[in-house]
């Protein structure tokens, strides 16, 4: 049986050499360092909630590739119902986390290089697919987590790759050897990168063939010679040092981000998938966007519920759930919530299949799901603001709250409708806080704004996916106006 | 063959003996009345499309009841894609006729009360349901259009309705016979009734014991003794009446709106599907509510396409098109139409069989799908008359283009991008007009917002049908609250 | 005394030789026409209030050039408080009428050419400034309503006036003689042109040097020879013509637009305030644009004020005026209307003098007036629709409800909460259809977007008037980066 | 002369013996404190910009009292000039600290006080007026912060404070003394009490006869018998004591939120302005309210000036500054930001005096103008983080940037337009974290959400303020509606 546990999941990323760097210092056992132990914890909810029986339906799916039962963040979606079933996985993930579980990256690169490498095997003969494929199944047996890394550094925004005054602000091939190719540059933005076992490299934007050495795709072992990872850091990530979970909110869980650098990483031939293939480049930023924009409308729905609870929760210890000002922003952040959900649905069910087989979905629909998802969290996360009052950003620390002398003050002072919530009102706030001006607030707002690309990235592929011929075509015909062709 | 052709369906409606008032005139052939033509033309686009082979997928189904070929517009959903076929078939006509085309309130009421019926007779005994069954193979025999009527007068707002100083402000049973029943009251905003063949009628809301004689729904022919119809005029309607086609801006197609006053009509109980059964009633409303909140998100969307081609048409003919404040303009207007259509589908994927075996779609999305449609719409027209410009309500009349005196400086001034732009500008000025400000805005705005129940009535949907206290427990799980019950 | 009342007002108009063409047909009497009458009514109502003592503070104020009590529409702001009366004589005007009342495009002239003369006198030595003040002395000594317009056909957006398929498409000048200049040309979106005395023209866009013939700003009497005047037909405006007022909502008061034909019009030197000073043609405009923007703040309040009531009204006739979420409706539309409002009161609070001493608005403040009055009535009316119900569509006409057979069936079922509001309920309804789809709607909203300039226009001298660099730098000097020259 | 130094004011707080607590820990000299001397640095900038000449007109006033040229901050309003220029210096000091600098809580406090006892007086006989003034004399002459203490812990929100089940929930007189009374109880949300010499104490809401022990208002020195303070932590409030001034973003300034605790405090009565007149404690609350709802014109304003040139900032160093999506956004951040400060603005030039001779805000638009204040900071901010991309969240801190190992790397990868601006873009993204995900955030989004009152007590004001029925009248003199009075 391919799936991991959640205990090997940890220890088989702790008998890895991996290079990180943590607030300046290097740091040995990664796993274990407080500053990532949560969003191991959120990451490793992939393989705990695999292993339960009332999961299964969303949490495993049978490979397309043996015919196993594997974990659903390394597979290929076979139908539209494997579409929709990763919206809802990603939902229940969002729900049981309160934040972002990293997984997802990497099964949209599965999906998203599959479908590519099959397309260009066919218009240039190479032999990307097969490739691919066998890599994809070492990943399904061994159950891995893979970082999907896309974004270059990019430096001066308005110059292609090889024009920057340094060429590795993107990533490239320095050298290509008999056994394989060795590339430079650095990814940004890698979220939990650090509980990776594998990153796939792939391009950032559509290349042209000056830029051909920029087409690189490959999976390299997160450990390999040359990598080194950073860690950025977010809002209040040191109340984790601090000792005592009240403060941190999210008590269990969290996220995280890197950068990761390739400093000269020799990749074998085996794990390249594509290398200066530049005319499909565009398509594999593309295919990856899409896929990974329709994720955005089932974890952030998840993280929704949470926001949704909290509020609700908070109104309930002051005792104003039950005024019409309240409920009626309560049914406006589900309403907003839904709408994100619904388009991740849509987007699903109206998948197709690509030429390898493998489904894809929607793209008009995936791209509506995500220019949503830049906005609805901060109407919620206002909302949520609007109930939760001023004591989310005005509360003292737990060890004022476990002081003897002012302890009991607080206790008094800051309970609700009654005693005992003092306490339970307090850890929601910290919740409340870390999911809107905390950590969890860098992935529920700043990431649904950038992750999967930044909004105009969504705009520019709704113009170009819409058929706006055809609608002023429509209008035409209805206002009786001889079809002449406009300019 | 059930399926009548447009022709058969006008001739259809001619033979029958209805009195309808008009602008406070009692009219002989309402199916040639100028203000009901561009009505009927809409609502024959259901007969006309599904003749042709290239929309018989969206726009034929194969009955659950007969195996026959019939119109979608009769048919009870058999799974999800009928769902989605229904959402996908209501926008198709929605971009050919840029109006409404009235048929899906009847299409949803036989939906709606096909599962009701079902599950009223297995809790009470009754025989609803085979009643119903036969009454809607006759429907689909003979291809009808067919009413369905619930919205009552309602007088007093904060009244029941047998507390109103006018018991016959909803509609109610005033006599109980041997062979029927005999009905009285009036249905106001009965969409499309002067071109419907039958009408049904349905509670308008949940209805306690003492209200059980309001708790009616039936079937009669639109020409039954005691039916009066009296047409609601709107914005600019007697534009149809002046001649000369281009300052209508829809040269062909329109919407009405009608009163139907029931003045003790008797009814066979053959034709009738409830009777008294009260506590149904909410159910029922709740059921043909969900499937036209879900009808929203294809039709709205089919108009939106239409206003969006005008707009971009517009762009062309002023050369603006390419204005980058324009183009985003464009896809804003692309992301909230599809939306809304994103809702459409989603609540028809996840839709679920009822106890009858006919398709329910998701009560949520649905709900969420219609609130967006209060919304989106009315943005999408503010941003059409952006790019449209002040031409839209300025613009001289047809009598003025054509005059020989002036038309000539209307030619010279009015043109765009060329001399061949001028009339098209004009007539494309007046489609927006009227889809903005006229008749097609009446529909396209105020028509979303409250068709299929007002916006609050969706939120108050939602805050009923969203598990929130599952949300609060997520919450608390996540914040280390002990799960003590909250009051 | 330079005051004339509403009949010498109406009077002085009849006397004038204007050629008018309203839907194909030259008109004598104007002021008689039934489609003109509605919009003579709200601006007579300029004259009418500055005859009751009352509102004598608002409405009258000291000339500047003579030291006489004029009407306030012929008057130059002296100070900050003429500012502020303006917007508040405006605001009390749109209460009053529910439309625009047309009369503050002259003022807004006025305002613009005296400073824009003085300095171009200055700069270039020419003698403008005193013959404007003299036609100025004229305007108010017989309280004359001067049509201010400016929007040129434009043909192609993208080309400049003289580079235009046909030159005439911006008017411009065509002959010079000793006693005076010939222009042609058309003047589009003219507000209430056929209630006007006189007509100033401006250019309508900063020119350069090769189009200096369309740099020209003058005043010519309505009925100069070679002037037309096209009436402009907006929705529903033929009810004014079936007889029965409650059919159009707005009893008394509407507006007009109208397109002015100018075919080679003489003006002799006198009248003539700018021909060919280029270099002056953007400050007009942008100083004209200035003042007009802050005058929506005012007028679409007053119209918003009636809104309000109106929504209220039929909210109370319902008896859905105590329910929560319509009173939160109702203050967000009064919340949304106090804003434009405020914008208008700071944009004049904080007007600074001129060289000419006359006072300008703070022009920040100003476009940011009217940018939000491109948003806000959308909404105002959008909610006031909500509250409104379906019926605002669905209303059968006067004829109806006044019909032997049918009228008291409407009576009956129309009624809200007692017999007594049933035509009241019909009346409030067609106010309601008037304001936001009908002709008022062509004011309250398309108006609101472009009169005085598109949104579009209002964001670039936004772009333009803002210090962003010192923004940049109190950003730069916070995060204690050395200040280096940006690129 | 009446000012203080900075250095006095700093030294002036050193002296006092405070009882403070951070983060569970009793602190000696809170001045020095790491975690209050950014909050300390924006409110002495209140100081120092009072010794500049340049800024001597929005900075000084002539005291009302005394004819001597006070600090802003101790000042009654004597004209609506002063309200203005009260906007404008809150407006400067936001632009120069980039938060909140804390004093104009107790300036609003002094303006409400003085008008309230006076009219407090005349109605009652009582001589709290004159007491308040020499209160107020001995505030201007040593130029002193003073802290204006409302919101009480309020406990169970449907329960009146005496019917709580605990009685101190709101703060109350336990004991009225011959020289002075006692009072018991909290307040939180003391937005920079800790750089204040002087507390007052003020009723949080309006209270009726049961509860007139709690309407109590007096001043208190900081330092009095019985007072603790507990310092509210806020997001990534720790960086302070990091060392390395990159990553907290705004180097020098900061705000802090303080509990204070009223553990039986005695007051002499010649510092009570309040004792039980429990009428007036409604009007105290809103008076206050209504000049702090005005204040958040100023100072949120001033803030976003900072975060839009921030933004921009970033679009700079990016290359990005120049596309038009870019450029649009941050005419939108500019257009919301104006839109606020011209609230503020409007509620001062329309300001009025009250009995006593000071001036009030209109309250309709003070109320407006912190509504909307509720709303467009989080646009901004949303706005701001779509302008400064992903980085801002996954930006390695200032100790891997310099670090000898991977600084480089950093240096290299993180660049943008060119490496001159690696540094400065990382400390622009910290400041642009501050402000929006940390604690910046917490004062510019949830405190302008809470501060100055919830939205929803906006609303209440403006539903109560409106003349609602003069409206209607409004719309039902222009339906033709005979005017009988309405239920």
């Amino acid at each position: 049986m391919a799936l991991k546990t959640r205990n090997d999941y940890v220890a088989s990323l702790s008998r890895m050499n991996r290079r990180v760097f943590i607030m300046g210092e290097e740091v040995e056992n990664v796993a274990d360092h407080p500053l990532v132990r949560p969003s191991l914890n959120a990451c490793a909810m992939t393989y705990e909630l695999a292993q339960q029986p009332a999961y299964a339906d969303l949490m495993l799916a049978t490979s397309g590739l043996t015919g196993q039962r594997v974990n659903r963040f390394t597979h290929l979606h076979q139908d539209t119902a494997d579409l929709v079933a990763k919206v809802k996985m990603l939902r229940l993930l969002g729900q049981m986390t309160g934040c972002c579980f990293q997984r997802c990256v990497g099964m949209d690169a599965f999906n998203a290089l599959d479908s590519v490498t099959f397309e260009m095997d066919q218009a240039l003969q190479t032999e990307y697919h097969a490739r691919f494929r066998r890599y994809l199944g070492h990943v399904q047996e061994h159950d891995l987590v893979v970082d999907g890394a896309m974004t270059d550094a990019k430096g001066d925004r308005r110059l292609k790759p090889s024009r920057q005054a340094d060429p590795d602000l993107f990533v490239h091939i320095v050298d290509r050897k008999p056994d394989g190719i060795v590339v430079r540059g650095a990814k940004l933005h890698q979220t939990g990168a650090l509980n990776s076992h594998e990153i796939i490299i792939m391009p950032t934007q559509t290349l042209s063939e000056e830029d051909q050495d920029y087409a690189v795709a490959l999976a390299v072992p997160a450990d390999a010679q040359g990598i080194l990872m950073i860690y950025g850091r977010q809002a209040s990530d040191t109340r984790r040092l601090e000792g005592g979970q009240l403060d941190v909110g999210n008590r269990e869980f969290g996220g995280h981000e890197a950068v990761i650098i390739l400093d000269d990483v020799f990749v074998p031939w085996e794990r390249v998938f594509m290398a200066g293939e530049y005319a499909f480049s565009g398509l594999l930023v593309e295919r990856f966007a899409g896929y990974h924009r329709q994720s955005y409308g089932g974890c952030k729905a998840g993280v929704g519920d949470v926001i949704i609870g909290a509020a609700q929760s908070l109104a309930q210890y002051q005792g104003t759930d039950k005024a019409a000002h309240i409920k009626d922003k309560i049914v406006e952040m589900i309403h907003l919530n839904e709408t994100m959900y619904a388009c991740g649905i849509a987007c699903s069910a109206e998948g197709k299949p690509t030429a390898s087989g493998t489904y894809l979905i929607d793209p008009i629909l995936a791209n509506v799901c995500k220019l949503n998802v830049t906005r609805f969290p901060y109407e919620i996360a206002r909302l949520a603001q609007d109930i939760a009052g001023g004591l989310l950003v005005t509360l003292p620390s737990v060890k004022d709250l476990t002081n003897p002398e002012i302890g009991p003050y607080l206790e008094k002072y800051l309970r609700g409708v009654d005693l005992s919530t003092t306490e339970a009102r307090c850890r929601m706030l910290r919740l409340m806080e870390n999911l809107t001006l905390g950590p969890g607030a860098a992935a529920y707002l700043t990431e649904s704004m950038h992750g999967a690309g930044s909004p105009q990235a969504q705009r520019i592929m709704l113009a170009r996916l819409t058929d706006l011929e055809g609608r002023v075509q429509l209008a035409k015909r209805l206002a009786g106006i001889l079809d002449r062709p406009t300019q």
